[in-house]
């Protein structure tokens, strides 16, 4: 029997684990529009000067090596679904038995105008790097004013991405900001905004409060139940009419699935695509999707969480899924084995909840460590990261302050 | 007595010495238009993956801590000499006693034609990850073709940049290229062109043959007496009417002073600042300059070659000067310590001569090695590195891949 072709859209999480799944029993090509994957979990450290941008990132190539997997550097346009191709704008077309739509998420706006034109997303490498430029840069005019003018950078969204975000520029603003230039690092405040009444609303309410504390230990200034309406040049209006100075305004307040999904013109539930318990797209049965474009529900009806450990063991089963069809085995429903939340704060400082067990501190802080670098691709990651995570922490300095966002 | 007013024009070897060679006898101010110092002799290994971009910069302010300097990100636009002050782009004016030029070198194209369209420079982080990117788009190019097309990678230039270039570029498409997709790094040349009848005119006759060798052993086409008329767009017009293939072309043939020196409006010889032997701009008792921008005289006449030895002695020479007009002393002229030269060519391939003393293969790989660490800014940088190289050595691999140079 031939071997299956499969070629998987997307080499994120849980494209790269579908195609090292399926080396054995099909004939892989992953597409993506980078040769590299990035370690989104771990961007916001690019952001905030702590890691090197290299180091969230692992060619695609190298992740493929020894699996026989193809790699094809592109984005897909369209799907010819009665020849069973898919179209590359490299003007390639790639024929397949099986697809696998594994092209991730962007950021979501939900309809709030200006978030595109004034607020910082933070979905790509070339995205942090424009938050660590930008903050360093209006820091440097601090330094140049000498006077009271004052800095306030926002983090719009009280999810694990904002609360992390929010507490590493803390961390930068008061550590190594501070010994650039003691004076210009008073003047930037640095404040977190959540729509609803309570920090991290996947944990438990005291890991909230707790999160809550920990942050305003560290100089957050964390504003509950601040929804907001629109983001102008500088500015947050908030839903109550309150106006508030953002001279940076990151916005981290939600994702939806990648909006290349409207373009191959596959059925589509709230913004994410269409798929049953099975993971193939309605109608489609030779489609898949996975991780945050794929609307699969939990065992609770609501759509899963939008998260690696998701796209991973979505992955992983879908190889299992197209294996079945391959041996003629009926198909199995998906269903997500939930092993628990993170979120790191700072220094010393994390939350941990899984299946009731609650961290908090420095144990926390550890566990979260341990895991973000067990699950980085690549040894010289490892190594570089936790390299930098080392000196960061015993100089509390951050080395990686450059504005590289230009000539 | 008050301290003299010292601003620093230029944050790179030379400025920096000067920097904290001055910390105690006077109030200095570095300005420039980065907010990082960038260690050129390193870049064309980020170039070529070997080394992660954020390895080879340090933030000037981390330079400058416990110094008491200050730091101001601008390029200085003019010199008012009757009030003794220096114009920003940023608009602020800084008032000095002395004036230290130390804005180092660009490329020079020596008036070639196409070299600014069609070549790709060296000189800045920024095109050092244009190269990387380059090259890695064209390699995604060939693995898509699946044909016979090939890609010639040239280099112009056989002085110590162009040597090190070239070397690791062949062992980029022979190591991790190669493992990437063979057929595709198959089809990649790499050659080297210099004008001359030697690589490595600074060299002993002995070191540039074996350094040919060397370059030919791992891949690399050595084309002498091969002086370029012209580049165009994926070609190279030699003198002598021979034209290229070359669809990548990395400029290596040469530097010269700074083109901020023509806008300051001070006295120039050939293509650098004219200066007398005790480093002042010739008329400007004032205004210093030292390192690739000043135009000083070595023992024999000619002009000081343009590395980073000579800003750092030049650096440590001015700030004694200016000392020595504080306490009333006569001046002193500058003498060039030629410590030797060195040149990397590839794993354990190396070229080192210090006063007669020839050294090459892996001792002079180790001595290029250790005193490049020795030199590198920073804890974190240095053991990045060193992490970076261990890494690279033990699985003859370069992680750092990505094509970062866009969205």
């Amino acid at each position: 029997m031939n071997k299956p072709k499969v070629v998987i859209l997307g080499g994120g999480f849980g494209g790269l684990t579908a195609a090292r799944a399926l080396t054995k029993t099909a004939d892989v090509t992953v597409v993506d529009r980078h040769n590299f994957q990035t370690f989104l979990p771990l961007l916001y450290q690019v952001s905030t000067a702590g890691l090197a941008a290299d180091h969230v990132a692992y060619p695609i190539r190298g992740a493929l090596r020894k699996t026989g997997a193809k790699f094809r550097m592109a984005s897909p346009i369209s799907i010819d679904h009665k020849n069973k191709q898919v179209k590359l704008d490299s003007s390639e077309l790639l024929d397949f038995d099986h697809l696998i739509i594994a092209l991730g998420s962007t950021t979501a706006d939900f309809g709030i105008p200006g978030v595109t034109e004034y607020a910082l997303g933070m979905k790509s490498v070339h995205e942090a790097l424009t938050i660590r430029a930008e903050v360093m840069r209006r820091f440097e005019d601090l330094c140049r004013f000498e006077d009271n003018t004052r800095l306030t950078i926002s983090v719009v969204g009280g999810g694990p991405t904002g609360v992390e975000m929010a507490g590493a520029l803390a961390e930068l603003v008061r550590g190594p900001l501070k010994s650039d230039q003691a004076n210009a690092a008073a003047h930037i405040d640095v404040q977190l905004l959540e729509a609803g009444d309570r920090l991290l609303p996947p944990f438990s309410p005291s890991l909230s409060a707790r999160t809550k504390k920990d942050l305003e230990k560290i100089g957050v200034k964390v504003m509950l139940n601040s929804a907001v309406k629109a983001i102008e040049h500088r500015k947050i209006i908030l839903r109550d009419g309150t106006v508030l100075d953002s001279e940076i305004t990151v916005w981290a307040a939600g994702v939806q699935g990648s909006p290349a999904m409207q373009q191959l013109n596959l059925p589509v539930v709230g913004n994410r695509l269409s798929v049953a318990p099975t993971l193939q797209i309605k109608n489609y049965p030779n489609i898949w999707a996975l991780g945050d474009i794929a609307g699969a529900l939990g065992k609770d009806g609501r759509p899963l969480p939008m998260v690696a450990p998701v796209a991973i063991q979505q992955g992983k089963f879908i190889a299992k899924q197209i294996d079945r069809i391959s041996n003629s085995k009926p198909l199995k429903s998906f269903s997500y084995l939930d092993k628990g939340s993170m979120a790191t704060i700072g220094r010393n400082k994390a939350v941990v909840e899984v299946k009731g067990l609650k961290l908090t501190g420095t144990i926390a802080w550890l566990t979260w460590l341990w895991l973000h670098l067990f699950y980085l691709l690549g040894g010289r990651n490892k190594i570089g990261t936790m390299a930098d995570w080392t000196w960061n922490y015993l100089t509390f300095d951050r080395g990686n302050r450059h504005i590289m966002d230009g000539q």
